[in-house]
């Protein structure tokens, strides 16, 4: 038996989701059918991470057992010759038996892009939403600060996950901008349900001056998702890595 | 009667290039089909370039002369607000009587983008041509030197154009690698029909050691067609801007 990885790429455009579903397109199901394909049985797989409908990913890990003679490697070229073009094998490699995709992993990193102008784009619209009010990068910098540590984020979750403990660890945000486009890009240990969308979410009332900063803090010892911001839409949001 | 400029941007993935055709969805048919619904009559629109079917442009510039009291800067968010999100209007204002977005037109920039490893790419797969054999920047960039300058491009232009001078000049061609992704930029006076996929498509050729950098030469003085490189696809190419 063999404990196989795949490091992947998708865009989720078109996709329900990571999570397998019985009566929607999931990227697991999809990657599933073609492993099925190729090996001529069903194998389950484990995902890092249950990202959202439409959320991006840069670099998603999983992995799954197989009973094959197949050179690790191979699953690369002949799981992308199945696959739609959406979704991508960037490596295959066997790793120990021990290793989960999913509670192997150390920590993620997310991007969040967002068109800060009047007008939308053409061209990379599947991958930024766009914003129009101006937003303030030095006030979302100053807000972000406070989200840095470790923190009950109870606030920043949605209903919907199964997750009792809520303490988190954020490692680093960034704040960047080039022309019209801002990056927000987050590190942390793990993210609760639509954390990192309800994040940004605030940011941006804090972008426009309707929030004041710190009053992230107030949000944070609350624990009332009431407080926060809007979760964002996800068609903005990538999985950028995972780290273990 | 005014005389409006708009500079729009689009995603040709699915549109049969720019010009206006009966039984096919164009980018000058769906930008004109948007005025009429505004404005409640048929205009005709003078564009920049025929752009081939599934070309992208960043900056595309097109005119149309109008009857309106309408305030020139607002058809910008009029027609935003019926076009289609693969095409947006990014500036829309007066010029002079006599401008023209073709004739007035001194030179445009075109970039082509080649992602040159193993395995395809899932993110921004429409807006790259992917191409798996190594190919050598160095070569390219010495066989790009030979095409700088007023030439005869016969050899460089596909049939179907009733254009019978076939000189231009090339005013630089920058050729440039970030990761695996492979950017060359030429900006010229003007450019023949499908010139750019098939001075590309040669540089391909040179960068995999097929063909000698300096063996353009030939090509260029023999005006043969059959002796440059292949068309290459037109989903990497994008007009970038063009000079008034």
């Amino acid at each position: 038996m063999k404990n196989i990885l795949l490091k992947i790429q998708y865009d989720g455009s078109k996709y329900s989701g990571w999570q397998r579903q019985t009566n929607a397109v999931t990227i697991q199901g999809t990657i599933e059918e073609a492993i099925e394909k190729l090996c001529g049985k069903y194998i389950e797989t484990i995902g890092c991470s249950r990202t959202d409908s439409g959320v991006h990913a840069r670099e998603y890990i999983l992995n799954f057992h197989i009973e094959s003679k197949m050179p690790p490697d191979k699953y690369q070229p002949a799981l992308n010759g199945i696959l739609p073009e959406d979704i991508v094998v960037l490596n295959s490699k066997e790793v120990n038996e021990d290793f989960h995709a999913r509670y192997s992993s150390k920590g993620k990193k997310y991007s969040y892009y967002i068109l800060n102008r009047n007008y939308p784009c053409a061209i990379n619209r599947k991958y930024v939403y766009h914003y129009k009010n101006p937003l303030s990068i030095d006030l979302m910098k100053e807000c972000s600060e406070y989200l840095i540590g470790t923190h009950d984020f109870s606030a920043f979750k949605n209903s919907g996950s199964s997750i009792i403990n809520n303490i988190r660890t954020i490692n680093s945000i960034d704040i960047t901008k080039k022309e019209d486009l801002l990056e927000i890009s987050i590190e942390g240990n793990g993210f609760l349900y639509n954390m990192v969308r309800i994040i940004v979410g605030t940011f941006i009332e804090v972008g426009i001056g309707k929030m004041k900063p710190n009053y992230i803090n107030t949000i944070l010892e609350s624990k009332d998702r009431n407080l926060a911001g809007i979760t964002i839409p996800a068609k903005g949001l990538f999985l950028e890595k995972v780290f273990y």
